[in-house]
């Protein structure tokens, strides 16, 4: 049976741990006065198929150095293989250079988790506009599940909508927003966004046919919220009603969730890839029930 | 002729660029709301030798990740080299494991560069202390440069010594208590510390004869100053005159200094391969000299 | 009616201005540079009750300087009267002095908040443990809501207890304790804890009757989780069952959720007094009774 | 004989000491996990006029709570006078209400520490544009000392200038520009300062008057570097020589100084009122002086 191993951001391996029934192993993991991390398997892991959680959220530079050192010592101690169960997954969206000389992010860390000797990794409602094939482009097999059909079931128990039409904010969240509108057999639309730089966005209109309807705007990711924001100030000048938010991701960068708030959304959720205090729901089953299926 | 391109903590770059005429190339190094490192090279490099300046302090996990972004986009982009100039290198305490399950951090930290594709390094004073041959450790040519003459000669003019002597905290400072006591004509003597854990050691005595005597105290780094104030406090105890510290590295994490200070310490001195309040010598004319030998 | 203006950790602000029908107001709060806060009241609030919301978790200082910015300024536009809702409260364990030489921090603090011309202010689950009387304490009126009542709900329709007995993990915790266990109908043991130092807490021993019985820690706050944790370990060397853990503030300082998790707790809840990860139920109601009662 | 105490940011009262002979008194002073403060007055201050140093640069509001709670406890064990050496002071760029709403943020701290029982104080080279008494403002006697004439010695003797004038990046610079210009018997002339916002200005042209001549810029802070980085460019556009760089506070927010350097800045030069790597002049001989004249 597999061992799971939580990381600093892992807490979701003790869930993970309940419901699959493997067992948990232990790492120390310190942070010295000068900023170095201390890392050490407290537990026997030779022959051992070792399941890795962590999120790379917040501090993604710190987690992936953490990461990578587990990794790498779980391979000297001769784990049989190591798979990572990295719910958040950072760096996603420099998947390409946009500019000449920008470094290509996502390729280089792929390259150091595969040099690092992990084995597979599952990643959940991975930020995945332009890539389609993620096991090639990691070199081992990549699981992308979704927490779609969780937060369509959250929204259509929690949320009090009245007509409500499912909103995509830009052409990217439209693979997100029609999994959630086919779940609860509603319609949906997209918004138009341009980009300004790396922090700002504008989004300049919105269809005449969410006039008087109470919407759902579904994402993958709330980073600093410019983009929803956009999306409810567009909406609500054409006269929306109430407004709902659902996403797999909340980063909440810098003060986010009051400023969501205080554009007068009624309902938030979002699930427990990144802790926050609108993770209403939990990814521990389906990463479960896949991981039983792995090594069931 | 070569281009030197400063890093976040680069700032050592422009003096090595007037010193040795090498023209300065330029990064872009954004820190995202989200936490992600953005990293755009805005020279060319195509066939260009780049020398890559950065200090690891305080923060090495997200140096070490914007280190090898940078050095992989400068390989993408056809650099025809990279040489690190690395004045201050972290993880070198961790250079083996003490414990079974630890991770050989210094090791995994030497691949990260080396598959990132780094030619070569050029370090300061690096924390050597079972490690005899760092090229054959890190697999690429490593030059480790001394700043302990040019401590020696600030020390000489600026500290009010009366019948010094060098002391060195602990065994493994003797390396350089050696070096400068042999610049001033001094004898040294080399007290022992006991390690109790990360953060705390213990220093229980101090040798009769440096009664009465002005003492220098000499090491590599100071991080907590932690090994530095027991030394204080056992040579104090034995009746020492007055107490002066040169070290190359001034971490100086937390309260470090005003803890210094309130010991008792009469002078302090570091080089600035770290930026701190007592970076009062630079070691920018011994890293162009260096350079000056490879490419000049 | 009164108006409500969230401060920086005011998040509560929104629900309550919905339970309320109150309107909110704005203040713009930036954190500059160089580290200054930037602090302006954007709303008319000339001859108004306002109702200024704030959590002072994790910067407590920031958060009190922030606070005391705002109520200046209210009243230099003389707003009629300006209530705190704070519902978690910095200082409180700094009731007194403890040795010779301390600060009063709590006495300093409420001299803060008086002078700075509060007029009032709800708490929720104050950390009382000897003073008796805040409103003379404060000098001000202070109502200090509980959210117990909310947490034994809580815990009674989600946790899946068997013959369950309530725990106090230390005699300050007796008062929360027992309102749990009153409105649970059930039976409560304290334990016995010896403090150490700020950090660090030993419980020796747990009662025979935890045996075999599934437990409910009550506290109001877990802040490192030394306490819950030692505690859980004397319950689990009884031979308790499963263990559950119920607190209304939820610092959660460095890895203490990931901690509490790996000592198996089976559940965990808290209140958004503190936004945490495990905050599943609010006090915006209580908050907003309390407010209609006041200004309705 | 007064009694020094140094706070977190007071590394600055040993050498005060020193200098004055005036012996050292000690506070505890503890960050503890939840982000409380943990003061304690370790020295017995019945009676004695007690100088408690701090520097408010980098967590201006972590380092007034704290300064808070030192003089509340000095005055409840009877110092009989606390007279604070603060040499950096915060918050004093805003000196009144620019738009309506805003804080007056000097007012308010300056009350904070006039009923916290502060009984005088020294500050350096305080951003005075608009006050003009500062005692009567703050209610407490207060010295105002600059430290240009020490940075004007430096200069003389350490930036090789040829042909040198000084320069205001801004009118309100003019006073720091004017004290270095007649101490080295130099013309000063002021740029032109237009403000974007907090971060951001523009500095449209120089003087023909600089063309070929080196250039010593002045100014009595360095927050972002965003103003003397707009004058160097002003100045350069219109052939300026080598450019030098001398203030009292360098707060270097972010990568000041490496953009600074980046500019091409040959020398830069600042004082300990605030630690940073260019404070190579010392403030404590004038503070001592002014000690030694207030209590000797």
């Amino acid at each position: 049976m597999p061992l799971i191993i939580p990381a600093t951001q892992g807490v979701l391996a003790i869930k993970v741990s309940r419901l699959t029934g493997f067992p948990l192993g232990y790492a120390q993991l310190e942070k010295l006065p000068d900023g170095e991390k201390y890392v050490r398997i407290s537990t026997d892991v030779e022959g051992e198929d070792v399941i890795l959680v962590n999120s790379f959220a917040h501090n993604p530079d710190e987690m992936l150095i953490e990461t990578i050192f587990l990794i790498e010592t779980l391979k000297d101690y001769n784990a049989k293989s190591v798979t990572g169960v990295f719910p958040y997954f950072p760096y996603s969206r420099q998947d390409r250079r946009f500019i000449k000389g920008e470094a290509f992010s996502l390729k280089i860390v792929a390259d150091l988790l595969r040099n690092a000797g992990l084995d597979g990794m599952i990643v959940v409602d991975f930020h995945l506009h332009r890539l389609r094939n993620l096991t090639s482009f990691f070199g081992f097999e990549v699981k992308n599940l979704t927490a779609m059909h969780k937060l369509a079931e959250f929204a259509n128990e929690n949320f009090d909508m009245d007509d409500p039409i499912v909103v995509a904010p830009d052409e990217e969240a439209v693979q997100w927003a029609k999994l959630v509108a086919d779940d609860l057999s509603l319609n949906y639309v997209a918004l138009q966004k341009i980009r300004i730089d790396a922090e700002n966005v504008i989004i300049d209109s919105a269809p005449k046919e969410v006039e008087g309807r109470d919407v759902l705007i579904v994402d993958d990711m709330i980073s600093t919220g410019g983009t929803v924001i956009q999306a409810i100030k567009a909406l609500k000048r054409v006269g929306c009603g109430k407004v709902f938010v659902a996403c797999t991701h909340a980063i909440l960068a810098k003060d986010a969730l009051r400023r969501l708030l205080e554009c007068g959304v009624e309902g938030l959720v979002a699930t427990d890839t990144v802790l926050s205090p609108i993770s209403h729901v939990s990814v521990a089953d389906i990463i479960s029930e896949c991981l039983l299926k792995m090594f069931g």
